[in-house]
């Protein structure tokens, strides 16, 4: 089926100039992998958030992955996942060892608190995994707060909330792991994959480059001639004794200096994508039949805009906004613990009552950036009409 | 200190046209991954190397690893893999519990053969890596027969050897599992990361999308509405009743298109090559103090120009190539076995005399397809005047 508004899998469009930082990295960069340009994109992306140190990387789950190495979990050890995200946040933490206790999320805000959290914490509890579902910065001083009490590591998974803030500093670089999605559908892409690994703490900065790129690394002696051998050290990542199998999770040259170039625009993107949510929640005041998540602060970036639907009839507003109006909403992030890989492993259990009531009403409307203002508009008036024929 | 003439990791320049075709594609593509341009891609690599399946990953290692996933190792089987080779042939097998064996070269061809393969079989052995470095086609014919003698699974690593054939068919389609580089440094680059793994077994095609894409697949029930769920399904991949744990080893739109349009240079580009590297020996017959691996048929495609120093005095040579001559010739393939990543994990002893050998005496010439025909010809020129201060 053809849509007038299809949910579309490509979150931007690329300007002149960054089609231009492409062209001439393509002519340039020498090596093409691995050279300045990733450098420069790691020193820009670490300052745009304030301090550590970033890692480029070829998705947002090998980030996540890598992270789980550095946790390192024992047999029995949890991980505490929001039941509402996408299935790679999860995934690698079972990769690497970890048991899966899922968390709920709050019904207002779709995201983890630190009570939705803490109601999870067993004396097996190693990690908790943040997720800024939709854009929007969890309560990272509060989640920070109970962490340190327990003794329990943080990951934050800002794949979708590049840009946004909490507490005086940015969504990705307050807890102890930050993991960023440059993906597709994402604020900026570069070119459709990458992604950022954040750390901060010198023991990790130290071994994520091996982790990284396949154990590369230096030779602890004096070479004879400095190109023999031309191809360095491989040696195995430690960490407090234990050996952590490395990993190719490269991005390429031409990605990270168009990362780079696009960090340029995503206070824009971010501030045009709210700005627009904003208007299309407020003009939908009058229908409590769809619940949005309003927040008119830095705090929520809208990468997406998703509405709880309270009259019941989600799938019938969705069929008449396809069939009659031909607009593409979609329903997102299953709980994970319905997918029969979860379940297979024994990870099908969860008390999530706000998830599963979020998810079988939820409504997310198409809302990638480029999307025009009649457009906005006609989904606007679209929903107002579909509404109103259900009441 | 700048080389005249340096051992570049870029191997080759992109035409107008294949940039044409990245902007043509930053423009149009929808989303930036995993859509049409990727299907197209695989369709004409498949095409290319001559049927079977051809899956696009975001590297060579990815493809490894995969096929190490595939075969499925249980403790203490083994994987014979040749000592000389770079280190991302070798680990994913460990990361995926195999025990290494190391194989040797045979001297004059620098890749394994069925005998020094047949050495190293035990009752333990349940498949066999075979690499065509520097971009010759190793005895698959003979490499094939064994295998099926010993029933074990053969991985071909083509990184290096993409085009090339030998009895009858191309490499990398030749065995169980195929894998091919797309990185800077090898004949055709997708922006410098880049891979595909290939195989043809039904098995192994139907699990290979899951095992790439976080075990993404189809719901295996109607949906009332096509778009409730959006996101489909995840589920845990399974062979013959085993889980493999799935990645995210994706490749992005772009990449792909210009993949494709590669593809169409990739003859050229190795037959340039092998021109080149014939020239280059044939050049340089009067000197036995190098000895080269001379082939003049589509079995090589001199992705590296690498030789062998008979008179024992490499590491002067390369010194006066490099400070007398700016010329920048480096020692590749660093036996695994010597790493102290290897050595940690018991993976330490080898018997490859032919290996150490070859090692201690190599020189790899730049050789990117780059380089100038004046280049070539100063590097022609400042061997022979080198060799010649040596004797």
């Amino acid at each position: 089926m053809e849509f007038r508004i299809r949910f579309s899998g490509k979150s931007h469009d690329y300007t002149e100039e960054e089609i231009q930082t492409v062209v001439r990295t393509i002519k340039e960069a020498e090596p093409y992998t691995q050279g300045r340009h990733m450098q420069a994109f790691q020193e820009r992306f670490a300052g745009y958030i304030g301090g550590g140190q970033a890692f480029a990387v070829c998705n947002a789950t090998a980030a996540l992955e890598m992270s789980a190495q550095l946790i390192g979990f024992e047999p029995d050890d949890e991980v505490i996942i929001p039941g509402h995200t996408f299935t790679a946040t999860a995934y690698p933490f079972v990769k690497k060892g970890a048991r899966i206790v899922w968390a709920d999320m709050d019904l207002g805000t779709r995201v983890v608190t630190p009570e939705t959290l803490a109601a999870r914490i067993t004396p097996r509890t190693k990690a908790i995994v943040v997720v800024h579902l939709y854009g929007y910065a969890a309560d990272m001083p509060g989640i920070m707060d109970l962490a340190a009490r327990h003794n329990l590591l943080v990951v934050e998974d800002a794949a979708q909330s590049l840009g946004t803030d909490v507490g005086g500093g940015k969504s990705g670089a307050l807890g102890d792991f930050g993991v960023f999605s440059l993906h597709s559908h994402k604020n900026i892409t570069t070119l459709g994959e990458g992604g950022v690994l954040w750390v901060k703490d010198e023991r990790y900065t130290r071994i994520v480059p091996l982790l990284r790129h396949n154990g590369h690394t230096g030779f602890d002696f004096e070479r004879e001639h400095y190109w023999v051998p031309a191809m360095g050290n491989v040696d195995m990542p430690e960490l407090d004794g234990r050996f952590l199998m490395p990993n190719n999770f490269c991005l390429g040259e031409v990605e990270c200096a168009l990362g780079a170039k696009m960090l340029e625009r995503i206070d824009r993107i971010n501030a045009e994508k709210r700005a627009r949510a904003l208007t299309f929640i407020d003009a939908l005041a009058g229908f409590p039949e769809l619940e949005f998540h309003r927040v008119d602060t830095t705090r929520h970036n809208y990468h997406l805009l998703a509405a709880r639907m309270t009259s019941g009839r989600r799938d019938e507003f969705m069929a008449a906004m396809a069939y009659q109006k031909g607009i593409q909403c979609v329903v997102q992030y299953y709980p994970l613990y319905r997918y029969p890989f979860y379940q297979k492993i024994g990870m099908g259990q969860a008390e999530c009552p706000n998830t599963d009531r979020f998810f079988d009403h939820m409504v997310s409307f198409p809302f990638h950036h480029w999307l025009s203002d009649d457009d906005l508009e006609y989904m606007l008036d679209s929903t107002r009409e579909v509404l109103l024929s259900l009441r």
